[in-house]
């Protein structure tokens, strides 16, 4: 039952930057003990940064090691921390046991894979929830067998298996198409909702997301800027953005979301002129977005604001449909849940 | 970090039953071999059963002791498992730790104390979150500190807290309203919402219930029969009714709701009528209901179905109001948000 307790808090961390890693899964990973301390619990939360093993087993590092990790060294530093660890393990993980949602990726991109700082770090058990989907990461588990690293696999696999929902679709179709909806516990949805670690986590997801969808309307109305200016840390994605209208009448160039500096701004008239068929596309909107675009989207977000708004009714739904409940979890004043 | 991963998985568990084990807190135990194995995840989940304490130990009991709980032992009577356990754990749980979200017991029910089983089972170590709120069952870890138990408190200490806030408000004004609305994820909430698992854990929860208050508007248009026939195990709870309704032309005495045997019904033109002021209370209906009984409800408890349908609005919100969510978790196809 610990290994279950352990991944299920593996899985809470890995969706609390769901999405982010995009275009890498969302994977977390601990470390426990010889004695069943955890020692570490670590999510991957941007590509081009470690994996979360090697984070994890860094973090155990420091706790079990007489003398700490350099101070030189930047934790997020991919190269650097992999092969420090792989350099200087001295076996302090022998009978420690890796718990991860993800089997550990075989593949070689810039740096080896975690499979082979596995192989050689050599703790004594690696508990995996699920395995690799992608055929060119596969076979992680089989080489840690093949070097006597004892191998439990399957723990919490559905769950395990849900956390990879945006990746696997991003590597099947090409593409992952996540509608994004805030609103209050009334339904309502106009007017400032979200919390600020809610429009955090939103301006985070801008800075990884190709396209940001809206529509004609919301445009107009709320003149939003639509930029990435809360993101942790500050940085201006480009998230180029692509607007669905009707309305053939030019757009008021001062709106904000126009001035935003290297973005792109495509007007589109029609659902097949948007980019939909290829990268990380964020849909922000209400329900008539929804409606328009609900062939084409993968996974539901929706941030609900622990809140009632007095007469901020919500408009009627066009369509019927039911969805399967990933993951709910709270954040500030906010309620997130995912939804495919 | 153990400690609150354990005690997360608690808490988790805890709410799982919350308010079903009222007038009695929500309380989730679990117990950690010498090894840090976790032998036994269990949640008090009705009055006049054992308390965690009792349910953990029982089933670590059996994972632990060379001979099984004797076949004939109720696992529902908390008298003889207590005197069971008392007498027979021969030192069995000598280097075990128990975590348990809220500091044991230490009054005479009908049983001793859960804090002198405890001193008599004397575990290693117990890990508490938060401390007893009610006079009359404090000092359970003092008792234990001087039995020379090692005793660590305050592990998520605010997420303890938060559990009993049902229990609590019940001890300090002698009532607790929980409003409770079925929605969809577009607000709307007309017609039949809920999804079976999510209907079970209502049922559930009237049976517990002292009285159930409902609108006029909906006895009339819904024809509803509010009784417990899904609850696990079936049991038809008495769970009074009270109608709140302007209207005063009379009920069709054929509606189901006035059949249900030896319910009493309660016809309240004003809202002073209402039974608030005593026991547990569940107030299920629509924003309309809500804005009428605002003053007086302690919790809101919100079933969103993962699903739209066309058509079907919700009703606008006449009212302005913030909430902090406590808590949110999957049901089936529901996503249950607890707020206060």
């Amino acid at each position: 039952m610990l290994f279950e307790i352990v991944m299920r808090a593996c899985i809470e961390r890995a969706w609390q930057s769901q999405t982010l890693a995009l275009p890498n899964p969302s994977v977390a990973c601990a470390l426990l003990s010889p004695t069943n301390e955890v020692l570490a619990l670590q999510a991957h939360s941007k590509a081009h940064t470690p994996h979360a093993e090697v984070l994890a087993l860094r973090q155990a590092f420091n706790a079990l090691s007489p003398a700490p990790m350099p101070a030189h060294l930047d934790p997020l530093d991919k190269e650097a921390n992999y092969r420090f660890l792989a350099q200087n393990h001295s076996g302090l993980f022998k009978d420690c046991t890796l718990v991860v949602t993800l089997e550990p990726c075989n593949h070689f991109g810039k740096t080896p894979p975690c499979a082979a700082l596995l192989e050689q770090v050599h703790p004594k058990r690696v508990v995996v929830g699920t395995l690799e989907p992608s055929k060119k990461a596969q076979g992680g588990l089989k080489r840690l067998k093949q070097a006597g690293v004892e191998v439990l696999s399957g723990v919490l696999e559905k769950a395990c298996s849900d956390l990879l929902t945006p990746f696997t679709c991003l590597e099947n179709k090409g593409a992952f198409n996540l509608f994004k909806i805030a609103t209050r516990l009334d339904g309502s949805y106009l007017g400032k909702i979200s919390d600020q670690e809610s429009q955090i986590f939103t301006h985070n997801q801008r800075t990884v997301a190709n396209h940001l969808i809206i529509s004609g309307k919301s445009v107009r109305l709320d003149r939003p800027t639509l930029n990435t200016r809360l993101a942790t840390p500050p940085y201006q994605g480009l998230c180029h953005a692509a607007i669905l209208t009707r309305n053939t009448s030019p757009f008021d160039p001062t709106i904000p979301l126009f001035g935003v500096k290297g973005r792109r701004v495509q007007v589109c008239h029609e659902v097949k002129q948007l980019p939909l068929k290829q990268g990380f596309n964020v849909i922000e909107g209400g329900w008539g977005l929804f409606e328009s675009l609900r062939d084409h989207i993968d996974m539901l977000l929706i941030h609900t604001n622990a809140s009632l708004q007095e007469g901020a009714q919500g408009l009627a739904c066009h369509c019927t449909q039911g969805f399967k409940p990933l993951h709910s979890q709270i954040l500030g004043q906010d309620m997130l849940a995912w939804l495919a």
